[in-house]
């Protein structure tokens, strides 16, 4: 027995478009995002790969692509879990700031140690600060972080993989999890046991769904594998050279 | 202590606009559909009317035209439930049927009978018919019907309501149900105790939020308030008069 895990990181939104740091700001996708929702839904079901159940963040751009997937692949009825815990990486003071601003201002090391490094967060964002989440009720009941690093998003996001998607799994179940660039890197690190150090180099391309067949100890059998793989491979490559343009 | 549910039937349909017998069959929404969805949401946030959870039908047309509303309202990220028994009534053979077509060939009484009598079921839909169920996965497991008539409708929808819809209310959470023209007449008939001849005459109009206030013991207290009543006015005026074009 196999089980099929299918991840999938936001189309395009507003912000990656404008090159500002995102993280739990709620913004739109853009039409290109809309098309890339769209297609990933079409790679899916040109592969009969079909969710029986779909995870997504509390943000609009990981519910829009679902949404957008799901019903290209004639899914859209299945059953939808949405936890905060999905999230993307909280971005701190950075949310709502240019990136190639900051790394104009703080140099190229400081803004590396920010974007990649494993366990140094930003700054934490200012409470009552424009980008801020204080009093947004989906976060009422919960300690919302002010800013996090990916050790941080690991500490959140593995321990709901444990609890609520890998049952899911375990009854046979094919999943889809619509999140973020950084939510689905701290998944696949825990999937392929990936080095602290190592994660740096990983970079999650939007909108391309990316299958892993897991084992009975739910252990990834072989690579994960973008559906399509030329697409992922300038996606990724894009993604990493963020920070270049304004 | 009362209870606020919403009531909201998607936005026009693909079918609507062309004036066929709908049923289970799954239509996308057109323009003017998903423009119905956004307004839907407008309205809520107008009224500071915020869901705490939505549920939908199985249907593309109900589950698009929550999105839409939800997204509108900055309430996408709610929790979701899907399940069948909030679906359209199954129209049996006449799915995909022209409503004048059918007024035209069996007459105004037969096809009043068919439309709005309380216990006449249409012919059962063929197996192996083009706009059958047969086979579809949202269905498995369930018994489906072939045909239904109103009747049928209350029998799967009022069970629904008691046994997944009325906790959630009595828990104090606002509930937005996103559904269809007779699924929501057959929870309308039971919350306001309506006879079965005068349900014949409720007709409830596409895409705009249907607002009850609920006493402890889950009864309306007053008359549900459409949120646009003047457009609510004319849309239920022209659902009552389908069949008289092609």
């Amino acid at each position: 027995m196999t089980y099929t895990l299918v991840l999938l990181r936001h189309g395009e939104s507003e912000w990656n478009a404008l090159n500002l740091f995102t993280g739990w700001v709620d913004v739109h996708l853009t039409e290109k995002g809309v098309a890339e929702g769209r297609r990933a839904g079409e790679l899916l079901a040109e592969r009969g790969i079909l969710p029986d159940i779909v995870f997504t963040s509390l943000l609009r751009r990981a519910i829009g692509t679902a949404n957008l997937a799901l019903d290209a692949a004639d899914r859209h009825w299945i059953p939808v879990i949405r936890d905060w815990r999905l999230n993307e990486r909280h971005y701190g003071a950075l949310q709502g700031k240019n990136k190639a601003e900051i790394r104009d201002k703080y140099g190229d090391e400081q803004f590396m140690l920010w974007r990649r490094s494993y366990d140094t967060p930003p700054p934490p964002i200012e409470s009552g600060s424009e980008f801020s989440q204080d009093g947004d009720p989906r976060y009422a009941g919960i300690e919302a972080p002010a800013t996090e690093c990916l050790k941080d998003v690991v500490a959140r996001m593995v321990p709901y993989w444990e609890s609520d998607i890998a049952p899911r799994l375990r009854t046979g179940k094919t999943v889809l999890v619509a999140a973020h660039g950084n939510s689905l890197r701290a998944l696949v690190k825990h999937l392929e046991d990936i080095s602290d150090e190592d994660i740096a180099g990983l970079n999650i391309p939007t909108g391309i769904p990316l299958r892993y067949e897991l084992d009975e100890n739910l252990r990834p059998i072989g690579a994960g594998e973008y559906l399509d793989p030329e697409a992922a491979a300038a996606g990724a490559a894009a993604v990493a050279s963020q920070g270049g343009n304004k």
